[in-house]
């Protein structure tokens, strides 16, 4: 006896339309016993062209009035956006009492504490695999697989977008600039690339996978964030002159002190497994007290992978499992308390202009010294046509206030051109 | 309101004792509204020496009446062997209602889809995360994460014993036998290796991944099996001055044909991520038409990871979670229809002793040509002491069909010492 499931699909971009191509083509995605069946659909416009025919499904057009209809079992939000339309419509579909399904980070990385809360009086899932990392497998692993662990952290790659711009300016020895346009071009990237290019999708993915990791109430206005915008082809260029390679690199670690969760342009060892995923993969590892480093690597977007993210929590509903959205109950989520980031300490990269004179490698190195922090390596490469010699060095494990105090004093030099451009450098 | 689960636990070796020791650490897991109590435990020996006290705990003498026993409610076998107490005990538990948790591979890939379809008819969950790869995600991820998904082929290091033994051949230059003593004195290896150098521990891994991945009944019998007992440590440094790491690679690929499951050393990039999956960690790279690649890689073995592995499963019998054990029901797992190997392509590894003379070179050339295998690479290293010269060369991607009667051929070689020693090379 196979119970037919009706879903309720708001949102129609790649992924919506991914979706619905995947469940035509299982022929109503029948797995374990139950058969999945659109029988209603949301997006923006409906006439919008489009790879997979809609006309023959029931339409809506109000995304909140299909999450409470009477005619759907389970709702699948891929509105995208932490409020607005996105948000009303889970919500009344939990009020309805109908699981749902999301890819939507934002909404999960912002509002999750109170959604999970609301499906948990409900009784009811919320499940968003497709929100981090795509296809690959990654809340489903952190929240169920490592239910018993105690997780340390979690730092990895975990937007695509990043990964394809940093990689590409490495191979082509293009400015970010260039290659975003070309991103753009190539569908890459959207229009309006700061979601992606300034960090913050990153930072929704980060925050999701801290919650479930640590069993704290997600909490991305505390993320601390930099993007890649700022990252010049120099730095890649020296950097791997250094054996590094530059990622952006997001990650959540828990202290005695509390949580630390951030983005940032971060300096990778050429063999490191983050340093070898290149492209639009996505990658990370996590740690914990009894299983070590586990890592995972995969595709972290595009249709197909992202449909069939979704159809697995599709499947996972239909087994009727009952488990908190977050590792524990909702109203039991432990405050997430935020770790100041100048008391974190690692090793550091930095770059700056000096003056071509006499003495100048010199004042840097005293500077640094008086300051506390011990240097590692130092580069001086001649550049034609600049203004100034551009240097680079990178430095043995310092605390972030410390180095901050020094970068202050080195941009003071009256032979240092500009403010050192600081990146971190990720353990091995 | 937490229910409380009742544990019997058969089998207190290293696994069973880490997990009544992660148990008790967590006073009680309690993962999701539920708590976890061993009022149950069985093992050959009561009195034998354990890092875990369990004079407090009931103790049976007899798992199978364990496993029936009205006094626990999730039976949890850690005995190993395919057969013998370990099935009738689990076949008890099913029997009698209750869901079962294993970690013995050799079970579930040689009995798992009766087993399935005797747990399926009594609605009950049988569950082994901890069966392959340890602590690391492997069944959850490819039943569960990737439901969905057309799997091609899964592919990796299953055996962390064998991984442990290759390294260790090439980081110290010893020969198998050697490190083999070393790791049984350190304890990575049984004083009885067969089940792990002899690949049968591998394939049991892998018997069950193919299960899990095309929905056909496990068939460890259809394996091609070969183990790591004749890799020599010239194979190792020959294939390393190649560009080539010797890894035990554990392989299912479903075609047209069927699906052929093998267990072979094979020679991989240096550049390639199971080449880089070093000492006792596990890796295996999932193939999909969607997905992509997805690779997993992390710890194979160990009392903590495997213990982490059950705690799970127990903490998803817990959801009340009703999903068939090899991702379709049991009574509708395809029959598996093993491809002749001798059909498949791959490029070829082949070393072999020839005379010191001239023309030897030029026979076997003429010979492999003749015989329609094309050359890839070629290398003679002087050897000192020896009887005869060395050769390795690779070959083009080839039939295994052309390249066993090609090495027929050369074997016959007056020049030919010995029977050429073949390995396939993975593609990258």
């Amino acid at each position: 006896m196979t119970r037919t499931w009706r879903i309720g699909v708001a949102g129609l971009g790649t992924v919506g339309a991914g979706l619905l191509s995947f469940l035509a083509e299982k022929d109503g995605f029948a797995p374990q016993g139950g058969k999945a069946v659109v029988t209603g659909v949301s997006a923006r416009s409906r006439s919008r062209p489009r790879p997979f025919d809609i006309s023959g499904l029931p339409w809506f057009d109000d995304p909140v009035a299909l999450a409470a209809s009477p005619d759907i079992d389970i709702f699948v939000e891929l509105v995208g956006g932490s409020d607005g339309p996105a948000k009303a419509a889970v919500e009344a579909a939990l009020k309805a009492g109908k699981p749902v399904i999301t890819a939507n980070k934002a909404l999960i990385a912002v509002h999750g504490a109170a959604l999970a809360g609301l499906a948990e009086a409900q009784g009811v899932p919320l499940l968003f695999e497709a929100a981090v990392m795509g296809g690959t497998p990654a809340v489903k692993v952190v929240r169920e697989s490592l239910v018993g662990e105690e997780i340390h952290s979690v730092a990895g790659i975990l937007n695509g977008t990043c990964n394809y711009i940093l990689s590409a300016m490495e191979s082509s020895g293009r400015s970010f600039e260039e290659v975003l346009a070309e991103a753009q071009r190539l569908g890459y990237a959207e229009s309006d690339p700061t979601m992606d290019v300034g960090g913050f999708d990153a930072a929704h993915k980060i925050s999701i996978l801290a919650a479930l990791a640590f069993g704290c109430a997600p909490s991305f206005a505390a993320a601390e964030i930099e993007g890649i915008d700022q990252v010049a082809l120099l730095d890649i260029q020296m950097a791997k002159d250094l054996g590094y390679r530059i990622k952006l690199i997001a990650s959540a670690e828990r202290s005695d002190a509390g949580v630390l969760v951030r983005v940032h342009p971060t300096l990778v060892a050429l063999n490191h497994p983050l340093a070898q995923t290149g492209g639009v993969l996505n990658a990370m590892f996590i740690e914990g007290s009894r299983i070590g480093r586990i890592f995972i690597q995969g595709p972290g977007a595009g249709a197909g992978p992202t449909a069939a993210a979704v159809a697995a929590d599709i499947a996972d509903v239909m087994t009727g499992a009952q488990r908190p959205v977050f590792q524990r109950p909702a109203l039991e989520l432990k405050p997430f308390t935020p770790v100041d980031p100048a008391r974190s300490t690692s090793r550091a990269y930095l770059r700056f202009l000096v003056k071509d004179e006499p003495g100048v490698i010199a004042a840097v190195s005293e500077t640094l010294a008086e300051a506390g922090v011990s240097i590692e390596s130092f580069l001086q490469k001649p550049v034609d046509g600049s203004d100034g010699v551009p240097i680079v060095l990178t430095t043995h494990a310092v605390a972030e206030s410390v180095l901050t105090a020094a970068i202050d004093r080195i941009a003071d030099l009256s032979s240092v051109l500009d403010r050192p451009r600081l990146m971190r450098i990720a353990r091995s």
